[in-house]
């Protein structure tokens, strides 16, 4: 079951695509070409195979367009469908269709590409324990609909953004004086529910951050050995995550070190769209 | 010379972008690990080489976080750098830096993967007078942003939306009776600076779309060999475009057919990133 | 057949409109004298014969102040309507509709006013075969709705604004170098569906637009015997657009001269709204 | 001294203006022809006599379009101008004086327009006591722009909206049983500081009004003789107006009858606008 | 029967307060704690007495989370209602009842807070005469609703903001030279409708007042002796309201002065909320 | 060293509160009884004792009304006041100051309120190890501003939404079957930066939330016994939280029982504000 996205977001992300695409003069072809009172029926289809997201976002889009088209999914979001699967049947005046086309297209697309990159990843680590994890390395405006996505492929997600949970990177330690210096200043201050996550770049600092208290500790960039010794020496005090330049490739090795969680920015930031269209289905002559 | 974003989209894409990462707890790291008063130095470098896009609304983040923040561009728009190149150098206060860091790299890393797909493309098809340009296949809120980026990599932009300019597709030619009646049904309605365009798949509507008027003749998924064919029937009467599974790699070919135009979807919706990073310089010890 | 406006502008018109006649307190006059159950039916009324535009959008403040209102409406957008016509039907609890008629008079009163205003110059150059167009001296905040009446009154629209078309006056052909090298530099920025207009303000210019290759040349300020020559000239190469000081009693002489296009400021910037009013019915004794 | 616009609303009116005017992709005409580096000094003019509202908003276009244009007004807001008067010298980089150009004489225009038809009543009546008002018939988004420019040219304002003052017409009267429990049901629930004026269509029903206390009475449509009998019924009890049907032409002779307030529609929905240009002045060739 | 607030300002209010409780990520303890097809019955409850506000708003913020939700009011705004009291039933998913919990809570316990705190000052001056009115000390972004609650409480509204009446107090005072001049520029220049209130903080200024015509006088930290005087000064010439330190304690006493209205800032910005509670009734074992 | 709020809360908070105050027609008092060239020097003052929040926001007013405002803060966000202290000093425009006087001293006075309140609580629980937080029982669209007050309170910030950690309440629990399937359910689902709290009201759960890994446990509405009874069957597995119905008379009998955090919704919800006044000096005769 994929947590749902709010409903004001999908409606602030309807309202924005649409009047991205549309501006003031709204779709100028279909409203000179096609009659307003023409009816269709249009399928929804998955080009490739790959893993849904985006679909409840993107049949929101017809009825923001007119309210007489009705959208009913074939499918739920985070199903993984073959190539040509029927994702969604759409009807109402043919204008709606052909104008809500592309908005729709557009966050089902990249949305699922988001998705069917990251049910990869997760099927390469399957049956070690590890988590596929997103990062804040997403498109900027969608970050909600990313993050989504990546839960529909069956990932976890990291924070948010920088208001929910704590990361310490090199340049807060340096300044703060060090990792238990830093720790103890940020917990002093950030609220009880808030995660602190610690960067160690080298396998010297995993004492530090264990000893300061931290929640998590992200090993940057290290090797896969160096990984496997560092999961040895937290001994489940603190969640280990692994992160930094991990290919969906390199994905099984590194889950093969007992890391709790491997980050991936490349699901966000570099996931090509699943390809996706939208056919409008002859009428039948009768 | 790089055609620039508005200064509203800028605003309104740095807004977006910060009030997303920063919710309204804001950066509960850097404030409470870094010092009100520290100040500092960091440049903004690419990891990859690449071509520039978005480093002007990139450094607009910063300011946008602090007022005490300068930003100097150490490249232009449209520039291509090399690995390591440093493009900016941003200095103030040192939680401003690091708080505006995501959200400065995420918009830069973005669009700079764009254009960076796009110069190899543009390269690719050099000599030949094809254009390069990009489609309404945009992620959802970010077209400004992203054919910006096409226009840095050498580029060329198709229409911005529906809104300004037609385009005639299967469904309309349909709807309305043939490519004749379509293309004069539009061309009675819309104002005289609209641009027609009509998409024709196969050769043997393009007579027809020349005999309606049309500006321009979208041919979609024709092989090298059809679009020759088609070029030559045009005779410079109309704009051709080639479209459709057009790859980096089969452009070059697609290109030697005469074809004005070849749009590619994969730029904007499939490009990855450029990898850049924001390096805070080591105060001196002075 | 009147291409609509888009659902996403007719809302924001809508809301934009209350919210600025209702504030924070709303109608204190209706809301302590109108018992809140009262229900009513009021017809909207043209006062003076006219085209009419805006209805759909002034229909739509009703059920935005009480969703209970119904409205339907008993013309068209376009429809030319005597004076004493009703345009519409409301009926629903009486306070939204006492609440909401200013809102939706001033929508469609000016809109009509543009359409009534646009219909006259229309008509007086029926059998020209040249069009009426509108101009960027629109209303703030209004160019969607009055370019929409425009359409309404059988006008045209030219471009949007200042994104989806070239136009190069004075200023930019003498910072360029002249028509060739301006249009030169522009044609080779913009992409291939942008329409390029060149503003000429003697007959000596149109060649050298038209050896620029100028989809448009903007005859301005020119007589009528100047207009004729031009349009000769010109010879179909490119459509002639007669601008400058045109007032609706010149239009017909103007359309004689044989040019394409007729663009008129006034239409959007100076038209009288038309007088439309909200008539509260009588209940019945019964 | 004329009551300026609030800082917000300027600011929400020029965003609104240029966004509308730009779009995404911003000034193609001028960014493509006019080179960035370029610099220029311009005058806005009025082309015909005049007075001047909206000189403030107009000038905070230009920084908005880009913050090195710098502005200054020649002429105050209510100013009467001549034809052909500089009201503004604005300089800065050429692009954005060209940019800016229309979004700012449009709304210098629109308010000129509105002050120049406010003035020229206001003089009509000059030396009578009767103030000019204006009426809730005002363009949807501009209100306060448009009342701001009544103020410009001597007029007064009526009530901004249904928040801020009760006007009790036909309905409101018929619905609450009349007169006398329409004021008292009004008067026991609004505020102390809530001015109730009353619509009376004939005499016989101005004693009514003041003896339920009525703050004003709104004479609608009643000739001069009634004008002048009302107002000595009246005898400075209550606040007279009138208002329906007074053209310009009539305003003298209306208020020659004594009436306190003369209330015309015509100067916010039918004034046409006042002619003014943006000229950028040659560069000197020393 | 109490004034509503507008929808569009219900709208906005629920909008922004569920946008500040769901951000982008949603109920993350809902969602993955209840199943999706869960259905449920809640019912709000008061679990102190008092006086109802914001009922409406409240429960506009379900069908705002699932449009599946339903909500109907057992009691009206501006009842009274004893401890344990059912305010409203609510049903649908059960996801959307606990979600929407707290932001219908907030909104509907500080509006009630404020009709609880108005009501008993309103029952204390019962029978004088006095009305007891609310001041500009609201809590930021939520003024309508607040001045809705003291409605609901039996209150009335002073001015909503700087926009609809004139307050001239100290420093307008002096900065005009004294209050005579002061009024005489305030009238001359603001609209027929805009009431004059002129604070004084002693009695010799009483006369000036009336002399000048204000409408209202504001008699500002004045013991119940001198309001007694001031109010026989007056003498039913002007309104006169009581003003500055006033405790819902010493109400009573000042509205035996005489004095027409008496305004308490704290009633707005110190009223401690209502305590209300939203209880999930046990499904039947049927 | 207090958490600030990021600019573009404060941004929103100011534009937010002055468009509320100033609606279309702004300061009509002012704007006519002040003359536009006057400028003033005035001292914001604390008219009794408490601790400051809210300074910056409320500063930021000023500028906002009008740009040629400078302010100055006297004291920090954070700092212990006695009465008649000046926080601020303020010089400009004097109509700006008088404008914007409101809007700050609202701002500055509701979240003084709240962190006088917060310091209060505080200081009573000194030397106790226990936390003073708040809960979501915020006010609607100041969540942010009233968090930050806490924390200038001397307090520390629960969640700030339903997005940022998980808390598992009775009708979680009930729906999922209880805290082990509960937790266990959620736990799968989050992110591993996800704190998850349970609340539990009998001491019989206390055992259950510890083995279900419950990072922290709520002890809801527990008499002092059962809370130190609680602490110690916790023994440091978790935080452990106080809360239900805990004024501040009982924060310290509370604190004594070894609980790690107690959460009051009264800090935020009903704290009166803080007397804060804005003193225009006199300017001196020379």
């Amino acid at each position: 079951m994929i947590v749902p996205l709010p409903a004001h977001v999908v409606d602030d992300l309807v309202r924005r695509t649409l009047a991205e695409d549309l501006g003031l003069a709204g779709d100028v072809s279909t409203d000179t070409a096609i009659a307003a009172g023409a009816h269709g029926v249009a399928e929804i289809v998955a080009r490739h195979a790959g893993t849904v997201a985006g679909l409840d976002v993107a049949l929101a889009v017809f009825p923001a367009v007119d309210r007489a088209v009705t959208a009913a999914a074939q499918v739920a979001e985070g199903d993984r469908v073959g190539a040509g699967s029927v994702l969604a049947r759409v009807q109402g005046p043919t204008r709606a269709l052909l104008t809500g086309e592309r908005a729709a297209l557009n966050l089902l697309g990249h949305a699922s590409g988001i998705a069917t990159a990251t049910r990869a990843v997760v099927d390469a680590v399957a049956g070690s324990g590890a988590r596929i994890v997103d990062t804040r390395k997403t498109t900027p405006g969608l970050r909600a609909l990313e993050k989504h996505a990546v839960r529909c492929g069956g990932g976890h997600n990291h924070r948010f953004g920088l208001f929910d949970a704590v990361m310490l990177k090199d340049n807060h330690l340096i300044a703060a004086g060090g990792i238990a210096p830093a720790v103890a200043a940020v917990r002093a201050q950030v609220g009880h529910t808030v995660h602190i996550e610690v960067e160690v770049d080298h396998l010297g600092q995993v004492h530090e951050a264990l000893a300061a208290g931290a929640d998590s500790i992200l090993l940057d960039n290290l090797g896969d050995d160096d990984l496997r010794t560092a999961v040895g020496l937290v001994a489940g005090r603190a969640i280990t995550e692994a992160s930094g330049g991990i290919t969906p490739e390199r994905a099984a090795a590194v889950a093969a070190t007992g890391v709790d969680v491997i980050s991936l920015g490349w699901l966000t930031h570099s996931a090509p769209r699943l390809d996706v269209a939208l056919e409008l289905l002859p009428s039948d002559g009768s």
